[in-house]
């Protein structure tokens, strides 16, 4: 029986990974969770899983859920809230497995706790690798901890690598769809619109990641990942454009050989797969190889997409630079989908910060929000005199 | 340094494997080679690698080459013969590695010896998995030897089945080209000329595989040689027609994710494989990933391609019937070669003599062989049944 925390429980990946336990009811225990605003959701995971501690992001809904509980006679559930909340419910002393799944750099602190807990971790937050990487996986190493990546690409790339030693490992192929923009004339950029921009041809997501897969920032993150996740040189991250997105990612050894993963698009397999590693159980998530038709290929266009430029040379200097390059996104994103600024901007901005951001590293997760905070100022305040000196794009004001 | 023995070292996989070896100074060292009837490459060979000992298939070419070796100042070099002089071969105390590679029967017994001998083992013989091989993975698994494939398909298997155990494995995908009669229509196959079917569309190659692609016989034997290597049921084997070929095999793990394998088509990369199993070493080549533009898939026709089914039987069945298998398909190649008879009849005389062939175990390699004899009589009984009683295809005669 693995005994499981769930940061983020009430999101997407936290509601997946409690669909996995509920298929499996011989193998995972949820211990416990950390939900976020959502008082409804939480209580009922709560009701339904009986968990040991559950915390809520503030302390009003927390008491709010409190009283639910007891009402319902579960005053045995611990309700508890807030960044220190979110660390207790991560290092609890029943749990064998972290899954790291709040969005933003919210969860930092309390996965950096859990590596430093001795906990294996299913890592499904982007910043955990982006912005404080470089320390949590040095803790990891440090701890003999296992980190297991939740998400399409780096799941597949842990699984190809299991066909030889890291020091094998030639390069690491990530897949990316391409995005809306892919057949797009670079002279159009300065024109694509927040709806053009948010209308993806493969995945529905939230609206920061389908900008981010839009500009490919999201694959620049995910370049950054891998690094940090598999302990490579950026040199060694390659992107290939396969629209079909059906092979999820490739590893290439030393010896010529190459291995591809892929299966159904369903986030509860690589939950799957990190929840039961090294063994493999069975599901009924079946890809269905006889409907296998067509692949496609190409390389991706750096000119086209900077983006992706400009995180392998964050990821290749260190240090602040990729916090920056994640909040100055976040704000530059922002900014774009509200109108102020556009399209073709996002990179600059983002570009313009990160000549502004020094690559000392950082030794403590505090030293990762302060740098991000600062990026996230320092974006801003280019988003001002951009929007003073430019005229607004006025269709979307 | 791996020691290593080749048996068929003047054919294609052979002189491949010097090759390697060639590249690899440091790492192997050839201690022993069995050659064929090619005097003159088989000379060459130990004047270039001195080898411990020599075997050549008949007698007098062994005098001779004995006679030339000693005018050359190499009497050091053991030069032997015949079956006998390949066991040699194949046992020699300082081997640890045999690359068997005699194509037929005629590598049978001194594979079956260097299992008993407990070296590890690179197959490149169709008919060491096919013929005999319930006796070698048999006897592999007593002396606990590596039993490790030297062909595209299931090298790029043995590659995916790292990513799990064999009992996570839900099942193996045999790639295949599709042969040149992918498209042509079944009422067509009865006309069709060996000009046409010895025009394969991707790979050049001897006669008879080239027919036995035509016939999709060459990816029933791997079906059957798949079951046998990693000791899996046939319902867990299938085949998925890829023309370009890229992708060499594919294995489906129980919790729906697929690994594939794919690389240059080089017979040296899944031999470098072999021979430095569980390493991999670095070598020049390399597939251009951003070479990759598209790949198609379709399921076989099994009605079209009756030999595959005739081979999914023969390995269910066991004991004679793959044996038979083999034999009756060589048999009736020839024919078909010859112009004896037509491209339908290959597998309507391999049916009838599978009819007839039992399937209780085949206790010895001797077994093998009389079964074999016996299955090629049967075969040619057929042919000459058939060529009495209907024309001949004139056009060949």
């Amino acid at each position: 029986m693995k005994r499981i925390a769930i940061l983020g429980s009430t999101g997407s990946i936290g509601r997946s990974t409690l669909s996995v336990a509920e298929s499996y009811p011989n193998r995972f225990q949820i211990v416990t969770l950390a939900a976020g605003r959502n008082i409804e959701a939480a209580f009922e995971q709560a009701k339904r899983w009986r968990p040991r501690v559950i915390s809520m992001a503030a302390e009003t809904d927390a008491d709010a859920l409190r009283a639910r509980l007891k009402k319902e006679g579960l005053n045995q559930i611990e309700v508890v809230h807030g960044a220190a909340g979110t660390v207790h419910v991560a290092t609890h002393c029943e749990v064998d497995f972290v899954v790291s799944a709040i969005v933003g750099v919210a969860g930092l602190e309390a996965t950096y706790e859990a590596v430093r807990a001795g906990k294996a971790l299913g890592l499904a937050n982007k910043e955990c690798l982006v912005a404080a990487g470089e320390l949590i996986t040095a803790e990891a190493r440090k701890q003999k901890v296992a980190l297991l990546p939740i998400d399409s690409e780096h799941n597949a790339v842990h699984q190809c690598m299991r066909g030889g030693r890291i020091e094998e490992v030639e390069r690491v192929w990530l897949t990316a769809s391409g995005g809306p923009f892919r057949n797009t004339p670079d002279s159009e950029f300065a024109s694509i619109t927040v709806e053009q921009a948010l209308n993806h041809p493969t995945w529905k997501m939230g609206k920061r990641i389908t900008i981010d897969s839009a500009t490919l920032m999201n694959k620049g993150f995910e370049v950054i990942e891998a690094c940090r996740l598999f302990h490579i040189p950026p040199s060694k991250v390659d992107v290939m454009v396969h629209p079909q997105s059906t092979i999820h990612s490739m590893v290439e050894f030393v010896d010529g050989s190459i291995l591809a993963q892929f299966s159904v698009t369903d986030m509860r397999l690589p939950i799957l797969y990190a929840l039961t590693y090294p063994e493999r159980i069975p599901s009924d998530m079946r890809f269905q190889v006889s409907d296998l038709r067509h692949l496609d290929f190409s390389p991706p266009d750096l000119k086209k997409f900077p983006c992706l430029r400009l995180a392998y040379e964050a990821v290749d200097a260190g240090g602040a630079k990729t916090v920056a390059l994640n909040a100055a996104d976040e704000v530059t994103v922002a900014a774009f989908l509200e109108g102020v600024i556009r399209f073709d901007q996002i990179p600059q901005i983002i570009e313009e910060v990160l000549a502004g951001t020094n690559c000392e590293p950082l030794g403590s997760i505090q030293k990762v929000l302060e740098a991000d905070a600062e990026a996230r100022s320092s974006a801003s305040d280019r988003i001002a005199v951009q929007t003073k000196t430019r005229p607004r794009v006025t269709s979307f004001v």
